[in-house]
């Protein structure tokens, strides 16, 4: 028997706006921050929990204060009953009264419980000698079922539904752990596309993308109707015809605004639209989705919850599902969101980029293979060439690929210099005159 | 010119538990709390600007750190630049990219900018020395739809359409006022029919609400159908065939549990089935709505800001719309709400109680009879008689009805005593051995 000992967190920040690294229609000036915990215990066996929550600077502290609040419900409880039923754990953060009117299920306090949740995954996988992937793509249907909360989800999608989901993708996971450790996951780039970069950087980092085994790139639109058609075009030259160009509006449109912007997008063959609009507007997705046909809608980095998305698959919204590894309520929640995906037969494409997003994503994107839809048909991975070198495990993409991570975790855990140079307000990086 | 001197934040927490005052299915023993604001000027008037978001205990240090996010954006700012503008004020708040990506728009964070936005407009109104609702029925429609965002609403209402509906209800606003003056505005109350009490005591406050006019009372459903059963039984022979008796199940159930729960209760003539399941499912809430028809669907306090009242209101989700005070961004956001349901024709019933919901809301039930719906048909705002007395200016209920504040401002101040009493956890209140 082992109890947690510690909750410590942190509030971690980059300085990305000095760069326009991550810049769109919506967010000109992002500083990529994390509201970061390590979990501890007396097992004696050194292994931490990691977990974070990605936002952009500005209210990182209130986050941080937000897991901070979360610290009474894990401290001093044993750890072997925490990880041994991580559905029973997921509902005592999620189902407390007190804390759920805080949202109920969003924002702030979601998100919060989503990094506790992720840190209790990645001390799990450490303890049993695995990356998450692993562990998840080896448990059982019946043990994958007990770690979904089914409340809301009734209508769309039953228990037994996810098990015969789950019992029908259990013969080939042999195969495809093999497949994956041979060919990788496929990943795409948004490098390119950011909207504070000029024509000539778009180009050439396009053409870098495609020379670095990329099929698709995504740009960052919304901004200006003219500057886009520029900027697609722009890109369009630089990968030739047989490169995807996806395009991103980051909410910046009501609904018809967006089905009248894309028709002058639609000439340079676009792969999808991603964000059009509110994440909140599910039937505006769906007449968007109709409107711009037979572009695919892409979302869901922002979608609160899984009970958004069950409706987005239930209305049409989107034809392309985007997890987000640090927005809903962590790996319980989107192992649900994947079972509804799954259901709907709808692809998975997860958002990553910001910090750490990609090391935690990718984890959801190998278990879905090998354990829930079983293909990798239409499915690519976001991938962002930044701030990995702060993480003890940093993805490794090449080939356009993302290749399985080995190490045990969940991919969440950074370096201890960058914890302690990049806290904010008070580390060195931030006591540097810019 | 005078400018903002101080924003000082506070953490409020009464120990409602202790009585099982506010009990339902949901929420078993909450600590009514407020995270509450003052904003200060060099004006040299003595007026002040006070808000608060409310929550039920735990976390509300977290919303507080929230308020605290904010006092950046409008200390030291100058006082008539922020409140001749309110509509520009608002997306000072609403669309700081940074602070954004923690909701959007959600949780926390919005809760927060609507807690300051009503503290600017307490303080408007204070120093026009009119109660809010005054203040806004004397508005011209030009101006109250410059308040509004229609950023997500342009598909469902258009700034035209609201200067249409709003110039339409010009030509009565002096009869309706006076109107208001003479009737009150119609009250309901749940105060019997929380879950935590005894039958007796439900029969009790049952047939006291009776007797001190109100027209319509409320029960707390969900946690046990044959309770719930012998409770709506109960109650309807204290109160007798015409008194309408409103049923709340706090988002305790899935669509189908829904459904066929509300059957059992139909035979005892409901006046409305309050927040059957999540405030996120939209389209669970119009299949309930079908489902249980003619019963009407009530739901709004917990829908998290205008896109999701959009939609409901596209897809026929609630027959009654329950604005909250302190749920979305505030009185702007309330402004939008009321736009929307009077374009659709659907009437709005607020939500009330907590801590100081009534004194806030009546204010916006009162300008929408005034000036945007022009009827209070079928409408009537929630009443629960607890915690007034920490408010400055208490509701003034009886006869079945609210009464109009006459005392300038939004009715958000709470007694300086009650500050220092309740603050948590240093207060005296919260000193005190239990």
């Amino acid at each position: 028997m082992s109890i947690i000992t510690a909750v410590d967190t942190f509030d971690i920040r980059f300085p990305t706006s000095l760069e326009l690294d991550g810049s769109d229609a919506m967010n000109p000036d992002p500083d990529y921050s994390a509201a970061y915990l390590i979990i501890r215990t007396d097992a004696g066996d050194g292994h931490e929990g990691h977990g974070f929550v990605f936002t952009i600077g500005r209210g990182n502290e209130v986050e941080t204060a937000a897991l901070d609040a979360l610290r009474g419900h894990i401290l001093g409880r044993d750890v072997e009953t925490l990880l041994d039923d991580m559905g029973a754990t997921w509902k005592l953060l999620a189902h407390d009264s007190q804390l759920r009117w805080l949202g109920p299920e969003k924002g702030v306090m979601h998100m919060a419980i989503g990094a506790v949740v992720n840190a209790l995954w990645d001390l799990k996988a450490k303890r049993a000698g695995l990356p998450l992937w692993e562990l998840l793509a080896g448990m059982t249907p019946e043990e994958l079922v007990a770690l979904v909360d089914f409340r809301y989800l009734t209508d769309a999608l039953t228990p037994d539904e996810a098990l015969t989901i789950l019992r029908a993708a259990q013969p080939g996971r042999e195969t495809r752990t093999a497949t994956l450790r041979a060919d990788g996951y496929p990943a795409y780039t948004t490098t390119p596309g950011w909207l504070g970069y000029s024509d000539e950087k778009l180009t050439r980092l396009a053409k870098e993308a495609v020379a670095d085994g990329f099929a698709q790139i995504k740009l960052k639109v919304g901004a200006s109707l003219e500057d886009d058609i520029r900027r697609v075009r722009t890109a369009r030259a630089a990968v030739g015809p047989d490169i995807k160009i996806a395009v991103d509006a980051n909410q910046r449109w009501d609904v018809q605004q967006a089905i009248d912007w894309m028709a002058h997008l639609a000439p340079y063959h676009i792969a999808w639209i991603e964000e059009p609009t509110s994440p909140d507007d599910i039937l505006g997705h769906a007449a968007i989705a109709r409107g711009v046909a037979p572009i695919p809608v892409a979302t869901g980095e922002h979608v609160q919850n899984r009970v958004v998305f069950k409706q987005m698959l239930q209305a049409g919204s989107l034809q392309v599902l985007q997890i987000d590894a640090a927005r809903v309520a962590g790996v319980n929640e989107n192992i649900a969101i994947l079972l509804l995906a799954a259901k709907f037969g709808v692809r998975v494409c997860p958002h990553a980029g910001g910090v750490g997003l990609c090391e935690a994503v990718q984890h959801l994107s190998m278990f879905d293979y090998i354990a829930v839809s079983g293909t990798k048909e239409g499915r690519t991975i976001e991938f962002v060439d930044h701030l990995h070198e702060h993480f003890i495990t940093p993805v490794v993409v090449h080939d356009g690929a993302y290749w399985p991570p080995a190490a045990p975790g969940a991919g969440n855990e950074m370096l201890r210099e960058t914890l302690a140079a990049y806290s904010f307000p008070n580390g060195p990086i931030w006591k540097e005159p810019r």
